[in-house]
């Protein structure tokens, strides 16, 4: 039933280069989707994110659930016809917007109850409902329900959560497989061919990321994630679990690492052996006038680009870098200008994309090291790298 | 010197088919201006204008003035280049955003004395120094310095201001000739072919509107416009205050209608003789979600439009209604997305020059009557169809 595949073309070390297909079209892997938290990925249009070559996007459960609500999107025909995106999608669980909501909620063994950050409205997430909310969405992955902890975490507190998660994985897979089922009769499935990846927690402990991808490994999913990484630990932290979790995962399904990153990270993570990204980092960014280029950042803000006739980068093939110059990019930021958004968020998004191309070709070529050596040059780690939740 | 030219190629009536042609490009009339005040048109790209086949825009003086200041454009090339839009634009004097400003200006002989709305400093404006801030912007129109009065305005007022708007348009106009003829050595001038409007006021005085348009024609612009109106007044009276002046303006040269208007407006200034328009009114709705469609209008915010599959306007071509539901638009708009402001600029702006397009074929094949009289009932006259101030 499912056409969910992942097929790995080449290796350099660790890291694979790959295509993943979907019922909604195939995504070269290693991959970088930019986040439409609310179904549209933010002061872009879907042609745009043609335009560049974005090939997968991902939505947020959480916001969606809340508005315009999951059941009206099934009645509109799923996300994709809702928000008039026939490519790949992916959706979280709605747990990480969930525990991020602080005071605002409370986890029990059977879910989460949290109340609605636009009005205050009491809602329950399960993990079987946090499985029919996205089976109403029709996303292509579906993304079971964890729980996120906050950093830094205890042993203890991570070993209860891993267990926790390991429960609500399993409550999970079987929601989902009985929601398959009954997709082909009358259920509430949009997308027969939905999978669902499943989440490895455990902090910043190795033995307890063991257990938790031995546990989820054993639920058996259609691929798996690293979740709660990029919280707030040190790169280095965030670079040793992701490399120690990902050796023991399957190399026959894609491996996605959750809410990351910098370009750096992007590089250090595949070469690590993680094959799927999201961040919001490129969008949020721009939308701060924060700029990733290939010689390092740069803030449009600052004064010394007033009269900066330059691209914001020579070597970018983006719409904002063959048009436009700093000096005006500067000006559209201070007068508040919509299209200072616009254009410094289709560069940005142009910059990871062409690293995820970048690192691709080095995959093929063998050069990947290479490539490693040139952003940590590029982007020498900063304390301002490490990433906090509000990141993400 | 000038490239400036006007051709008429077929009339309607008082209405005329035409081309204008400028330095940058030549503009089919008549012709519809979208506002990009701060040399951007809010919420859409330049590439998202030049797909709508927008020929011209407007940019404010008054705005480039202030932020990011007119030397600094001029040491960037000039407007064009600064902005990155090749084709042709018109820059008001700057005189109607002061007059706007109320208790931040005073009126005097020489000019007008006012604090700027970003940062309370103190600047004056007069008819020479509005040539010079257009010249060194480089725009292929400029307007010279009026008054702009408020309405109502008592017929002593208007004849004051008549006579005031007639003495800096004689300023304005030797300043002008003068800049143009040092653009040839080391002039301030960034566009030798610029070329200068007067601007006709008079209020809704008939007999006044006449005394403008001969003492502005007495000095000599290359053009002229219909200033002081939308500003509050019905909208009878403004049509009756468009087709009595129009038809004392030449014949040979564009007329262009300031800050005017609704769908309808612009066929009913056509029909009286008027070329070229400007207005934030597509642009403005848009981002307030309110859209113009061959139906009538639509607000897009509506509970009405939750589940429904439509496009805005099924015989619409944009990109907004070939590709998006009402249903996701109104999400877009509650959700507070920027795409909802893009998609929905693109879409009013398409219908305005649609129905620039219309009126142009109407003018050909002689059924002018028969556009103004669908308008009408499309948009049939409301109370809140007076434009005020705001609106421009």
């Amino acid at each position: 039933m499912s056409s969910f595949n992942f097929s790995v073309t080449h290796t350099c070390g660790p890291a694979r280069r790959g295509v993943m297909q979907t019922a909604h079209g195939s995504v070269q892997t290693p991959a970088f989707m930019p986040v439409g938290t609310q179904g549209a990925v933010k002061a872009v249009t879907h042609r745009d994110l043609q335009e560049l070559g974005v090939e997968i996007i991902l939505a947020n459960t959480y916001h969606l659930y809340l508005r315009p609500g999951d059941e009206r999107i099934a009645r509109l025909g799923g996300l994709h016809r809702f928000i008039g995106w026939d490519q790949p999608i992916l959706t979280d669980s709605g747990g990480y917007q969930i525990f991020s909501l602080a005071a605002r909620r409370k986890i029990g063994e059977d879910g989460v109850r949290f109340r609605s950050h636009l009005d205050g409205t009491e809602h329950f997430l399960s993990p079987e409902r946090a499985v029919d909310i996205q089976a109403r969405l029709g996303s292509d992955i579906a993304m079971v329900l964890d729980e996120c902890l906050a950093y830094p975490a205890s042993h203890d507190e991570a070993r209860e959560s891993v267990g926790l998660t390991l429960r609500w994985g399993r409550r999970g897979r079987e929601r989902f497989l009985r929601v398959k089922d009954q997709a082909n009769g009358s259920g509430p499935a949009i997308n027969p061919a939905q999978v669902q990846f499943g989440i490895i927690q455990g902090g910043a402990f190795p033995e307890l990321r063991q257990v938790s991808v031995e546990g989820t490994l054993a639920i058996g999913f259609d691929a798996y994630a690293i979740g709660g990484l990029s919280v707030g630990e040190p790169v280095s932290e965030m670079y040793d679990v992701t490399e120690s979790t990902a050796r023991l995962l399957p190399v026959d399904t894609p491996r996605y690492l959750m809410g990351t990153g910098t370009p750096l990270d992007l590089v250090e993570s595949v070469s690590r052996g993680m094959d799927l990204f999201d961040c919001v980092l490129p969008t949020r960014n721009a939308r701060n006038g924060q700029l990733f280029t290939r010689l390092g950042r740069l803030n449009i803000k600052n004064a010394e680009f007033a009269e900066d006739q330059r691209p914001i980068d020579a070597d970018c093939g983006c719409y904002t870098c063959r048009q436009f110059t700093r000096a005006y990019l500067r000006h559209l930021f201070h007068a508040g200008e919509m299209a200072s958004a616009t254009l410094n968020t289709l560069h940005n998004l142009r910059f990871y994309l062409d690293t995820m191309h970048r690192i691709r070709e080095a995959i093929v070529f063998g050069t990947l090291e290479e490539v490693r050596q040139a952003y940590r040059r590029i982007f020498p780690l900063q304390p301002a790298d490490v990433m906090t939740a509000g990141d993400r």
